[in-house]
């Protein structure tokens, strides 16, 4: 299957520059090589000119964004659209269509409420995790929030790629309750109860009075999220970081059941993080060993004193009974930040407190300009299952000579098996072949019925055409969405593989 | 704003009958008046010609539904989808087009699987709450279901209107994990990880690779939807099914804002009832006392023994605090069925067994032929606030001289008001204005930024006129989408106000 050749024509770039250039002025347009160079795939510096943008916009208001969508459909010319870009691993700030313009939204970077009573926050996208994190500290402290590991990310950005975090809160795209979208017309648009004006439970009720469209924003190209409403964590009375060690492939099996067990039954109520050769030791510091045995469980218990203690003992039941493995705990109080002077990395991250230390660790393998690529089926929450697919993907990075590094997301009923696949940019043959390996990969995951949650923006028509179930009827359900809503194709063409009209006869050919 | 004045064209409706007798056999097609007499709107027994079917269509499977969609739209003949028909209260199984074509899917009433390793099930439109919970009970009764009161509705409709239920999975919308869907071109579509043939995570992992669009399918006039994914609980080791009572509106504030907190940190996670004048007493008898002044909320407590015990306690301080209130509990063990021989209705709800008695309940005003008109405002959890709308509603039922029975279903952010309007429907004036009372109500409801969560098909309309966000942004951006996927506005036109643009011209002229 050809990639998509489309591009973006250069003289309607220069009018559109133009006119963003007299509508935002000149600040919010960048167009000079070096100012773009951030934006760039971080990793794939070979043929990174494929995907390069041919300015940059940074509107500061919905009105300029409005604009910037309404002057791209008089020229004519494909938007990018990204938070803040930092979305490594899949691309960071990079276009699928090359010459887009990005609309990047970091200077949209505003808290616009914290609600202490019914606890959630609105954020815009520019807000990040730290920015989120501080605004709550600031506030008193009294409500947690869901991260991810890195604090640099956008609340947003994140959320819409189906990001996950580590509390009770960490499926943060159902995190999300209530949006505001600027439509590719233009149109501004609020989804939920924010469709009535003065509505006073927008952020509080998760539906909407007819069909619910929240959802069609996420891995989108349908619209530009603007504003949403982010549900947030009572601080608990006591905290418990919690962990679970063990030697050897063949107790992943019982460890699941036993934790989907204690899932279900809400004993955990947090997504707990199985790793093997990743990991920030006691120190904070960086440890990365591919070839060790060693898997790591972390799970969290958050509440009252006396609940906290119950589920303790159960989980020292439960768990404790699986042949083989080590558990232990740490028992904050909820008003002791875990700060960066006490607790391990693991302990922060599970009381919401983001860091740096994942990107000090994504840059062991080849110094600092370490490049990633992310292989992330998604599976059942079942032992035997697990264990298949860990032994599936484990034997195709030992083929194919890369070392195994695992990261498994426990979710209440499934699981996201992510694998780590490290090369060094500047050596190009092994960087090709780390690509090149992705696509047998999700072949062979395919046809075993597991499909991925998220990909980079090289794979993303190869992981749609794995969605292939009735001729691929939701991409072309999603496809006649796509042309009823952005009839000049502008926004985000070929995201997450759903092209525009204009842009999908080579691949409908 | 006039109401919708099109008619299904009775030539092409024959055609159509025709059509579906060849195609389904002579069974599946109803057209003598007697048979369809069931289908009318079960209250509304005055004007009811208004909203009659022309014929009923009752497919048995898939490909019958596919080809239902086939011949409407051959015959530009619009289509009203029900499941079984029992969405009383709302209009029954009455389209908003005179003369549709009734898609009945009683037939399509399979329990397709029930996953006891991952607790959920797979389930058709035609399987009621009695017949999933049968088939629990007949698997070994290790998992519950949420259920609403009534057990003879579908799971699938109920859960597709945003209904709720009682147990720790009670926002049934939220509970589907993994649809199949009939478009209204006729084609089948899965969505989330069933995009992928063969997926094992479709009904464990909520999203799909690239927009999610379950919520579309909501309230909807986008799709058929043939099965569901449908999360269950696991059978607890304790159930504590609790109640606390106070007289007088003014401690509605205090209570509403202790439970918010018990429900933000998880002390209580399930879906709570707050109720006035509306209840089953001790011998599960109907109790309608709208002149009471008596309140009662009930909520439970899932989990293990020491977990139950560790959160009675902490109910016991939180709740116990508030003046004028009593709390109290009755602790069941979870393999005991809580059957109709023990256990109050309240207790056997909470546990998911239905029943029928509310419908008993509702034939108290005037008899078996008791109508019934629900207005159900949603605000945020927030004790004045709800305080304030308990008031406000409270009054315009006194202002119409109508009595006021009220039933709270508390979410964990928000709560939705539901007030219920009884009438004769043999009276015809009081009917009458008792519909007519319905429209000043929404507006000052509206006023002060409380939308409806659900309506009668008499206000469909009338309810979306007041979510007018910027031109009623969120409307046209459904109807735009429902132009693109059901070109001859066959299927449900008129669902939630949302109309073909075929039909709609009476309304944006």
């Amino acid at each position: 299957m050809p990639m998509a050749k489309q591009e973006a024509a250069p003289d309607a770039v220069a009018r559109a520059v133009e006119a963003l250039t007299d509508a935002l002025g000149s600040d919010a347009v960048l167009t000079a090589r070096g100012d773009l160079d951030e934006f760039r795939d971080p990793f794939w510096v070979l043929g990174s000119a494929d995907h390069d943008v041919s300015a940059a916009v940074l509107p500061g208001s919905v009105a300029e964004i409005q604009a910037v969508v309404r002057i791209a459909n008089e020229h004519r010319v494909p938007l990018w659209t990204v938070s803040t870009g930092r979305n490594y691993g899949y691309g960071g700030a990079a276009p699928r269509v090359p010459g887009s313009i990005l609309v990047n939204l970091s200077r949209m970077n505003r808290v616009l409420e914290i609600n202490s009573e019914l606890g959630y926050a609105v954020v815009e996208p520019g807000v990040r995790w730290f920015d989120l994190c501080a605004a709550l500290e600031e506030a008193g402290g009294d409500w947690w929030t869901s991260i991810p590991d890195l604090g640099w990310g956008s609340v947003v950005g994140n959320s819409l790629e189906y990001g996950r975090g580590h509390t009770r809160f960490g499926s943060h795209a159902a995190n999300i309750c209530g949006m505001e979208v600027v439509l590719p017309s233009g149109e501004l648009m609020r989804t939920g109860m924010g469709a009535m004006s003065g509505n006073r439970a927008w952020h509080a009720y998760p539906f909407s009075y007819g069909p619910s469209v929240d959802g069609l924003f996420m891995q989108s190209s349908l619209g530009i999220v603007t504003q949403i409403g982010w549900r947030l964590m009572p601080r608990p009375e006591k905290y418990a970081s919690c962990w679970l060690h063990f030697d050897g492939d063949e107790i992943i099996a019982p460890v699941i059941d036993a934790m989907r067990q204690l899932m279900l039954d809400e004993t955990i109520n947090n997504y707990p993080f199985l790793g093997r050769g990743v990991a920030a030791n006691a120190e904070g510091q960086p440890d990365l060993d591919p070839d060790s045995q060693k898997w790591a469980l972390r799970f969290a218990l958050y509440g009252y004193a006396e609940v906290v203690e119950a589920k303790w003992r159960i989980v020292e039941r439960v768990l404790g009974s699986v042949p083989g493995v080590t558990i232990g705990r740490k028992v904050y109080d909820g008003t002791d930040r875990v700060g960066p002077d006490r607790g391990i990395h693991d302990d922060r991250v599970q009381a919401g407190i983001p860091g740096m230390e994942l990107l000090d660790l994504y840059k062991v393998p080849f110094g600092p300009d370490t490049g990633h690529l992310d292989f992330s089926p998604v599976g059942p929450l079942v032992g035997s299952e697990v264990l298949k697919m860990v032994r599936m993907v484990r034997g195709m990075y030992e083929e194919f000579g890369e070392p195994y590094a695992a990261g498994l997301m426990l979710l209440p009923n499934s699981i996201i098996v992510v694998s780590v696949m490290f090369f060094d940019p500047k050596d190009e043959a092994k960087t090709r072949a780390i690509y090149d390996n992705y696509d047998p990969m999700l072949a062979v995951m395919a046809k075993e019925g597991y499909g991925l949650y998220r990909t980079n923006i090289y794979k993303m028509d190869a992981v749609a055409e794995t969605f292939d179930f009735n001729g691929h009827a939701l991409r072309r359900f999603l496809e006649t969405l796509k042309d009823a809503i952005d009839p000049n194709g502008v926004l985000q063409p070929g995201k997450q593989g759903i092209w525009p009209k204009v842009m999908r006869e080579w691949r409908d050919s």
